[in-house]
């Protein structure tokens, strides 16, 4: 028997808290979950810092990943088996790309990325077609079969209804996340009737479309999202620690580009530092690697860097308030000369930070071309895109909404000591 | 107003998926969440390695504490509240037992005591008495203030009330990480009707009683108790995960003793190594530093510390039969021999372990002394033990119940190569 | 001790699966409670004919009372307490409020109310004031006080924070309905984050506000009302039972007015009939003794009685269309005659529904005097509309939403037998 | 293609909120669920008078039917689906007999049974076999089948496998009743990990197996079953209304057969008093119908009937204390004197009632030959009983646990009035 087509003596299951069990029947799928590459991946928390606001959310990639792969199963396994629509040899490709879309994300990817301009879908990439463990498998199943599911994630796949499964506006990454993500936070939000969804679904042509009578839970769903954001994702608090973090790694760089001499080398983050790292270092690096030079550097000689370390390993947060840049740029410039008189570089503690990369419009047809719509398919057989059926979709799709914070240390502001007349002017100016 | 009684101007919450919020009022509980020892139980993980059998379990030590500060917050704001029996100025100290009981674990505790020889509860009372930021906080309630924390901990203090609360047998610590646990696993044992437990939580004079009425209650909480004990803590992969630790531990020591120059050196072991270790070092260890060296040791020269390292970041465990060495002496000396043959060190490789330190013949009252038992306030005023009403828990009072397991790398066994007979041989002797 | 402020000697409670418990203190309560014209209500579903659709939905108005009780309980001894805009008097008016809103509902009430004219509100007034058991207990209270509840729930009540806790836009009914009959139905709509919203209630002059940091569970709150609405409460498969419903009682009192003779007297019914009906009349009436009717009259010689009694029983509903009466009025009038000429009267047996009497612009202020909107107050003390503060309810205010369905017997029309053409003519016109 | 084989054009499905959903497909099960007689399970509660103690348990047979269907659904379409042990031709047989296994039970079925000694199973059987709807739709599938599906469903079914779904130890409905009941009463009983226990039933020979890797989940089905019966089924409140129901049927009937002149005739009783009833009649009552008697009779003039009425509909229950009747026999004569000396006939008003018709020995195998005892399917291929492996089953195997209790009017004893010293005499002998 070909290796793709290989399954285990008895079906496996993982207890999983959302999905109640993980079904494995696929001995690729098995030998997968077995890799170093997505082992790693219980190292990298899924909500990054949010863990700090709501301490639920401890739970890693690994466990999102598991949870995609078994919604997509559920999908080609129930909903869409014996379709005409449906070609059912797709079926591998799409559970190993629903496994592994993450494969690619490093510790606190978000600031991660941002600092060293790296991009961690190309690294999933990279981890499928390069020397990897999850290659040596993927290959076993065919010589092209790494690129196949790579181009999956990427978008590229031909057969559209493979891509959407993975990334459309209703994917199976989407339910798996806001499901999860709301169970360990334990917050309300998040809960919507994915059985029935995924009932519903059906292959059309070249995409992936929901009966009518399923538009009820979908709204559900988007409203799920929505909420999802601004509560949990957008969180203004895990956004400090997120700030403070992205100035961690921009001081460490820089005092290593000026020479500086670390007490404890910033070894892992060296070839970063100057752009020439390889794939086998990047996934040498987790947060528990980066959590472990924080530490240590709390008691480095440089004070910025030992604050910035304490602050974050210790949750010693920024405190915020609104602040609209585009309206109040003068205040910002006088704020960046007070804070240099008062002692305090700016360029680390005065932060401004915007979320705003979500916007809901995304339910809007067209125009973004890699953005898939969420197509309804009505009983006369028409196919219709959300918003021109849900009114409450309608009404919530175009606008966008960004959340301006100004972030900075209330606490050096308060505490006793000299230039307190200063700093008290500066606390006036942000309150 | 005194720093004991001083209230937040707004209560604070926390979003807890276990028991919906935390409340926090009192400035002291407020302060002692932000000390750095308190936050440090962040990077500890409440199940040590059983995350590597239910992926869900990778909650901190940090969400359990707080889950018991939150019970006896209830116990003694709600069911306690005004009763004669119940001495109100106890109510700080308890919740600051509640909040700091598990401070002193350390990364993967059970296995890092076992090699250190070191005991948790220890390191609670040194960091609760020491030059800690949590004592510092302490010291400002009342100058014996740390050290009556630490008596309840030590069950010592003189109100037997307060220590049942955190350490009896149905005590806030059991009931918060029986269901936190249960709902991280995703595992359905774990539930009872803890609300109800707490509405009949009765304080009499040197014990806190249960009210009759709850009895069927309390049985639901043993029976979830004796479930999640052999079904989630005592698993036997977990255990298998737990041996590696151990080894590589004992492997690391062994070098270092030996002069071995490691590639990368065991900083923060050294002083563990050789006994000298202070509390500030103690401190420094989490997790994350934990896994980062064993990460680095994966490429140390000497073979055993580097494939033990490998199998526990990777995942790569050993497997385990049944076996009764009691029994079976004559048959371990026999392995002992045949692995030494086959070059492949018993000490590290062919582990005997062996989970029977949880009885449940916890719920008999008297002789172990420091059991308190579960005692039930009858309707005619009469105080009974449980299992002198409950049938079941008489049923299951009582029997010591033990698991004994033979752990070993199959893997070793089955790959090809040299010695291919005598390494059948032995596999068919674990088989 | 005035009864008012009697208390049990030892708190009861009600297990209740919504809010795991229901707690009583008040004796006042405790009486209410055991009156029967409050027990009555266990013989009312909550939801009309929903468990028709929704087989789960067979919880009764006992229930609901029971838990819109529990809410505003939490309010006042936990939310309300101690703070001076609250003023403690109103408890116990309010609790009466709240645990007797309902109780003139009568049996399939909106069916029963608009056959006969009646007004459920105007009958539980007549119950609090009449010679009831309820108005009883609440005398011994105080002779005004049974009109001071009656009060409360007329919305005449000069304090308009206890009015507000009864109905506005967001009070304890609404609440506990929509997480009730989504418990019961199995539905995952439903859902908010109650307890947050308790939580930032607060009492203000002349009204109930909330503070602006729960206004996300809020807006969570009003999605599930909007879902449960259409998804739930105006299923039109339990429309089509009301319909049905409706019809049987208008064909009875049409016999009874010509003097037709009953082989099952309707006694029951007589004075309703004829509008002659007293209160005990009334209280005699549940939905046991209309469905005993009915099925009584599955034998009478009427034939249109019999079948649509036989009809409502046994399930057996009529089929329904879209139908827009504006536009289609033409239609309308051809399906008439051609029902007649078919020997189906559609005075019976086509009908026209409409429901749209609850739009979504609720949320706006102002104008209909007696809705009561939401108001949040704000960080700095303004108080604010909801609508003026939220996108998503501000979208989907004001915008009136209605759903129009004919309902007719398809069963008649695809029957064999005489006029098969015909038939296949009316059928056409219907799909 | 042949009735029994017919498959809906799409599948239906029902909203449960116990299992989500139930999914039909077969047109045999569609039509069956349509027929009056299994509607009329809509009217017949699945909990009798448990709702009078647990306000939530008002959910009806026809619920629960659908969801014994349901179990027995996933069970041979996922579990037993292509395994060679399994007879696919058995399917429709034994989800017919889930459907419909309590299609005979009559209202309050417990008290009615007992009064006129009637047997549910037999009615079951009468309405499978006599001239109904059901019958006429199983008759379609083939002539034999009615026969079949009764034969299911009185164990003599030729084929052990079907039988043990239905009833054995952990049969279909067993896991369905305990499930729904504890989610309706909104207890914390009655969960168990059936998904996993369905997982490893496997069909044998001539029964229905588990795999031993489940055995944790059977004894927490087991411990679930124990604490329901104790919490809820025999709780002493819903006796306490079971015991006035007999009452009430018990005065009718003898009253009837004295010649007494209702008001309200007992129509619908006359010919289950003299034992003349036919299934016609049977079918003909509900609970609906009982209630509609008994609010009438509350003004009959026979005060003992009028009385009994009053307490039912009003739920004004009688007291109730431990009796224990063996030991206190002369007691109890005691008893009968003084109440027939106060005017009070102890026949209706002083009643022993034991509940220990569960023991919980019901898990031993053998002897009582048809119990199906649970059989474990060890890892060797081996069956073993399951109290041979399990401790906790085992402990509680075999002891027999009986409830007495003596129930009467404490109103009465207390209430003003003449022979007051002879009252308080028997209130003290009752307490």
């Amino acid at each position: 028997m070909s290796y793709a087509s290989q399954k285990l003596a008895e079906e496996k299951v993982f207890k999983d808290p959302v999905h109640r069990y993980i079904h494995v029947r696929d001995q690729v799928i098995w030998d997968l979950i077995g890799a170093k590459e997505f082992q790693r991946l219980r190292r990298i928390r899924q909500l990054g810092t949010t863990y700090l606001v709501f301490h639920g959310a401890e739970h890693s990639r690994f466990n999102h990943s598991l949870g995609v792969y078994e919604i997509v199963r559920r999908i080609v396994d129930d909903s869409f088996k014996n379709r005409p629509e449906w070609d059912e040899s797709e079926r591998l490709v799409v559970l190993c790309a629903a496994l592994l879309h993450d494969l690619g994300h490093g510790p606190f990817s978000h600031a991660f990325e941002n600092v060293f301009a790296l991009d961690h879908e190309e690294f999933t990439r990279a981890i499928l077609i390069g020397d990897t463990e999850v290659n040596e498998i993927l290959k076993r199943v065919g010589q092209d079969f790494p690129q196949k599911v790579a181009d999956v994630i990427a978008k590229t796949y031909s057969n559209k209804q493979v891509v959407s499964l993975i990334s459309s506006q209703i994917d199976a990454d989407r339910m798996d996340y806001l499901q999860r993500d709301a169970y360990y936070t334990g917050v309300s939000y998040g809960h919507f009737d994915m059985e029935r969804i995924l009932r519903v679904m059906r292959p059309r042509e070249d995409q992936v479309v929901i009966k009518s009578s399923g538009m009820h839970a979908v709204e559900d769903y988007i409203m799920s999202r929505y909420q999802m954001y601004w509560q949990v994702y957008f969180h203004p608090v895990s956004r400090s620690a997120e700030v403070i973090l992205t100035k961690i790694l921009h001081r460490a760089k820089a005092l290593s580009e000026s020479g500086y001499d670390f007490e404890q080398q910033p070894t892992h983050f060296k070839s970063f530092f100057d752009g020439t790292f390889t794939l086998k270092e990047y996934l040498a690096l987790d947060e528990g690697v980066l959590l472990t030079y924080f530490q240590l550097w709390i008691t480095e000689k440089d004070s910025i860097l030992a604050d910035l370390c304490d602050r974050f390993v210790n949750r010693k947060l920024f405190q915020y308030i609104e602040f609209d840049l585009a309206k109040d740029y003068m205040k910002m410039r006088e704020l960046e000369v007070l804070f240099k008189k008062a002692g305090i570089d700016p360029e680390y503690y005065l932060v401004f930070d915007s979320s705003s990369d979500l916007p809901y419009d995304f339910y809007r047809p067209g125009e973004e071309g890699e953005r898939i719509p969420i197509q309804l398919l009505m009983q006369n057989g028409e196919i219709r895109e959300l918003s021109r059926e849900s009114e409450i979709v309608e009404a919530i799709s175009g606008k966008r909404r960004t959340d301006h914070k100004l972030y900075f240390p209330e606490d050096f502001l308060t505490e006793d000591g000299k230039k307190k007349a200063l700093k008290k002017q500066i606390l006036e100016l942000l309150t």
